[in-house]
């Protein structure tokens, strides 16, 4: 009897799967029976964006964090696949940082042109993985959305892909129960267009709230105010931006933080992070983990050490990514088709250790680059996923971080060369501060096209 | 064995389950094993307060609709339990429309005096409810949000009552992904003060858009424009509100309704209702509805029709509250303790059918009272639930619908009489739309007092 996969999570990881065994089967493979499930009506996970917030409308938690005019804040060149380049797709030299509907549109382009969407059951979310150890089988009970029905089915291998930038981590700051602004989590963040005019406060160091930020103060804000709480971002803010320490309190319309200082804000924006949740395993089989770049029990960043027949994809912090998952789903494969052999457990543990004392010895982001940089090398040297630079990967990753350090408002007007085509990409029509329209369409129109239509 | 009932929820619904049991047993009855499962940090269902919105802190969606400044929209003698008046909780009579806190604070009250607080194990989510023919009993899965554990048990007798205004229904209208202001469920809904100075379209013509309409404007909106599907409110509105149709479509920051007018708004409320989700009962056992006053496949409103060991609470649309979760839970209790026997199941779907048939004949508010008074009246007749004065009840509604439709803004200014005391209510301090204060000790303070903290 052919052997099944549930891949749960149409998303980058999802897809990558998918694509990792499509790829061998059309080179002659016998690969098992594929079903995807994706709780979403589209694939490309993250990727879509939607202007719901909170519950979709089948009641389900909305998945996406996505915002209206979010761009790429990482060069496309550090994200492109091995084997399908933008130039590829697009038919041409595309600039460095495109906007969202371009990189959603880059990513399904793949899926589509692999003939692969018919192992995608849209609008399908999985409610309960278990696995019992007699039949060495995992049952998925999985709810279409659209009719409302709940079934279950047995598979021999799991691929656990739902992200984990869906479920916001939502901390309490006293007085927020009283705050007389608007107080959301950055997943619930959608248009910078209502915060024109407003003093905003985004509490976070990191990416969501530099980007959050930022485009508050693309699109009018009157101030933007960062608090931290481990350290600054340190980036060269201009006029009407600064960062201050950890929050303390609200009182009123008053934000207090742990320097004494004060400032009246109009939003508070919880750029606090996600949190791994995967309420559909069961004990035994759910990770639990914080954002790291080596979450604990899982093999090469992969196999669950309890049971590998469990895979999860993509479940670390991130500056490699679709390339990355790509690197992890056809490691993962190999293994299910039998190409590679998982070594004893004693060996994977020891091999997390070592991975876990490297992660640990991380000073600052160039380290953390050079780790994901071996991560992904490690993963791809044994598989047949087409050669990916990683080592000009890593270069264009710390070139563009100098960039952030110069000019945090300027690095997406930067061009970096494709490690596939090596094409330098094209400067974009319109400085990234001074382009407001996000679409696809404003974004591939060259600029003599752009001023004929104006 | 001693039988096992779970109860799923710990608002008004589960805990008049509680109580009912309780009081059995207070009386000398031998009841069955109580669990009560409730998914917040604290009981009382939808009348807990929090600023969250989205997911909560475990990554659970978060339940309550509650905003601040909410004060109850019909009067508490209304929904006044037979067995613990408002004068005896509060030890003095007080106005008839309460801030959320104090109703919170009285229903809480009559679970904590009646000792009832140890069967409900709070922080615990349902991910499951199956069952089992063999065995006639069911499984409920739960997970321990705290500890972050799931377990299951098995049950003889399983009540849903989780509610029904939790998860919303979010409908889509054309633009809402490119508006320029804030789209948000009345769900999301939390503070007014944000909206000040602001054109707020509330879409919708029930309650939660009368109400949240009225807090806008209350608060300092520079306009509430409400949209109506069916029919509008149709009450006297005052100058800065109005009731147009429906929206048709979005363009900017301009809504278009259905009768060619538009107006510039800032923020879009979707005050559209309600789903009945109840994510965790198997497809056999769950409630599928809208929001009515008979839920079908339910005997006497309360009895899964298939497996009357699954009783719902609560799942009516409600004039009644508190006091019609009472007379259900009664009923419910005295079948499952073998005072009432249940008759076959051709004799409960020609109940179901009389029911629905009139409830398919009601054309205003006036016979939906009364259609709703006799359903509590037919539950209550048998049981020995303390006796409830429910023609004087519906007498109380009829006059509050007057009150409303003479004057929207002050209806809550009027005094109604306790059918449990005979006392007529106080009235409040300070006229409501004055009140801005909605915190349990502005409004137990007595004038005098309040002059002497000025």
């Amino acid at each position: 009897m052919t052997e099944r996969i549930a891949i749960i999570g149409a998303g980058p990881s999802g897809m990558a799967v998918l694509r990792a065994f499509e790829s061998a089967r059309r080179k002659g493979a016998q690969i098992p029976e594929l079903v995807c499930y994706e709780r979403q009506s589209d694939c490309g996970g993250i990727w879509n964006y939607t202007w719901r917030t909170g519950t979709d409308e089948h009641g389900e938690p909305v998945h996406a964090s996505m915002y209206r005019y979010l761009w790429s804040n990482g060069p496309k060149e550090c994200l492109e696949f091995a084997d399908y380049s933008f130039e590829e797709h697009f038919g041409r030299p595309i600039p460095s940082f495109p906007p969202r509907a371009v990189l959603h549109d880059y990513i399904k382009g793949r899926i589509v042109r692999s003939g692969i969407l018919p192992y995608i059951k849209l609008s399908h979310t999985v409610r309960s993985v278990t696995f019992n150890k007699d039949t060495q089988k995992f049952t998925v009970a999985v709810k279409d959305l659209v009719n409302d029905r709940i079934s279950s089915s047995e598979f021999d291998y799991v691929f656990g892909c739902s992200g984990h930038f869906s479920t916001p981590n939502v901390p309490e700051f006293p007085g927020l129960d009283k705050f007389l602004g608007r107080t959301l989590h950055s997943h619930d963040f959608r248009s910078a267009d209502e915060f024109a005019g407003k003093n905003v406060l985004c509490v976070g160091a990191s990416y969501s709230s530099e980007d959050i930020g930022i485009q508050c103060y693309k699109y009018g804000a009157k101030s933007v105010t960062f608090s931290w709480r481990t350290k600054p971002m340190g980036f060269k803010w201009p006029e009407g931006m600064e960062e201050v320490p950890l929050l303390e309190k609200v009182v009123g319309r008053t934000a207090y933080f742990k320097d004494g200082t004060k400032k009246a804000v109009d939003a508070i924006i919880l750029c606090t992070g996600y949190l791994h949740h995967h309420p559909f395993m069961e004990d035994s089989l759910r990770l639990k983990s914080r954002n790291r770049l080596y979450p604990q029990s899982l093999y090469k960043g992969i196999f669950w050490l309890d049971n590998p027949k469990l895979m999860y994809i993509g479940m670390q912090d991130q500056f490699y990514t679709f390339n990355m998952f790509d690197a992890q789903a056809w490691y993962a494969r190999d293994v299910v088709l039998g190409r590679i052999k998982l070594p004893p457990r004693a060996e994977q543990e020891a091999d997390i250790q070592r991975w876990t004392e490297k992660e640990a010895a991380i000073v600052d982001a160039t380290e953390a680059i050079d780790f994901q940089t071996e991560y992904v090398r490690d993963l791809i040297t044994p598989t047949d996923y087409p050669r990916l630079d990683v080592d000009g990967v890593a270069k264009t990753f710390k070139r563009w971080e100098h960039h952030k350090m110069d000019n945090i408002l300027t690095y997406r007007d930067q061009s970096h060369t494709s490690l596939q085509t090596g094409t330098t990409a094209p400067a974009h029509h319109t400085p990234w501060m001074k382009a407001l329209d996000d679409s696809l369409e404003a974004f591939l129109n060259q600029p003599e096209t752009k001023a004929a239509a104006e």
